[in-house]
């Protein structure tokens, strides 16, 4: 297990070199079918991670948000999203992060969350717990809903399920919203107690699921399942497990 | 003029000192009567603040959103907001930021917005110009609001006002969520080019208008007045007035 952290370990620093000269270095941008931009450095960073791969784990899967999936044949997967939450880092705010996933099957084993620009880093999975740039870390208790610190990303995602949107605003402690991946670190380090998102891609949450059970967290589904490789995206990750439950029914009058 | 700069830098330092050694230490929480939480850090920065100014400006009047209004006699006044963005704060985001604006009258003389955590600091006027950390900035140039990257702090805000919410996420390229103060900084670095709050207090845009301003910004009430200390709080920042006068006369229409 030490030798998947060092992967990891290793990935963040090769990525985030790639990353922080881009930063606020008003790169070329694109646009994807789907609109949203995507620079020049999340494409580097893809290439330099799965670079790393195909020499250090040459017979692991890789699915990558730019480049696609490559099959592997030992039964293990790494999910890369070079970085998410690329409107915050076209605008030039360290809210975005890379994201690296490691999976053995539908079991979650070990993630990375790094934020580059900050240097923080988290390195996590069931079985190992998490650490932020070393040092164990875990989430708080939070009894009930009415005190939990919620984030979300964007309000639109729950266009459709605007029941959604108003249960975390009026009924959580505060919301915090645009927080990417670094909302999930947050749960983590026992500032956040609820993060529900709708239109998550796989290559968003592989690496989130590992790092937020290690550090004693729930995540799941909009229905309570844990996430496998095929999840529909919609997402709760929770500190305390009976938040869990009472949000996932909150959640189920709304769909 | 430098005397004033200089009054902003050493209150950065002054209160930055005071905040940090909170931020992802667990504060005691209270909650105001309007129930946004407060730290302990929030008010011993603003007192370690206004004891700076009694010392240095004694004859300034100051207005403080924890320890309210003293009334000066030099016409020049202080608007203090010691931790603009309580809940991220909270959350362990360093999105938040120290905000402190001098106004003479209802003319904006110089601001700052400081970030403690990441040691960003901001500080301008219309007769000055801004400075990011040192350096000279300017807003980016950006001629339609379809191409305008956007920033609010909350949706919540447009309750009341839901076309605003929904001009902010279709007719823009972007708009990010939850950046309080922080947005008003990106904008003046070219990061955002539009920012659009509705419920701010006088603390809380105070020092954001010279900031704005300094890098060539536009920033107004919704009617698109200039603001001052007594405007409503419904706020609209732009990089470039072309968008200004396009978002002006959008809003317009929603209210």
């Amino acid at each position: 297990m030490q030798e998947f952290i060092d992967h990891l370990d290793a990935m963040a620093e090769v990525s985030g070199d790639v990353i922080r000269p881009y930063f606020r270095a008003a790169p070329d941008t694109e646009y994807k079918a789907d609109a949203s931009p995507v620079t020049v450095a999340d494409k580097a960073a893809e290439q330099a991670i799965r670079g790393y791969l195909e020499t250090h784990r040459p017979d692991d899967g890789i699915i990558g948000e730019e480049f696609g999936h490559h099959k592997g044949r030992s039964g293990l997967t790494w999910v890369i999203d070079p970085i998410d939450g690329t409107k915050p880092f076209i605008a030039g705010r360290a809210t975005f992060g890379t994201l690296i996933g490691l999976w053995e099957g539908d079991r979650p084993v070990a993630g990375l969350i790094h934020q580059p620009i900050l240097n923080e880093k988290w390195i996590g999975g069931p079985d190992i717990g998490t650490r932020f740039n070393g040092t164990p870390v875990a989430c708080r208790p939070c009894a009930a809903l009415k005190n939990a610190r919620a984030g979300s990303t964007s309000p639109d995602q729950f266009r459709e399920m605007p029941g959604i949107r108003k249960t975390l605003e009026d009924e959580t402690a505060f919301v915090i919203w645009g927080g990417d991946c670094y909302s999930y670190g947050l749960l983590a380090l026992g500032g956040l107690d609820l993060v529900c998102e709708a239109c998550l891609k796989v290559h968003d949450y592989a690496a989130l699921v590992p790092v937020v059970l290690g550090a004693g967290g729930t995540m799941s589904d909009f229905d309570g399942n844990p996430l496998t490789l095929e999840s529909d995206g919609r997402v709760i990750a929770s500190g305390d497990p009976r938040i869990h439950d009472e949000f996932v029914n909150r959640v189920s009058a709304f769909r």
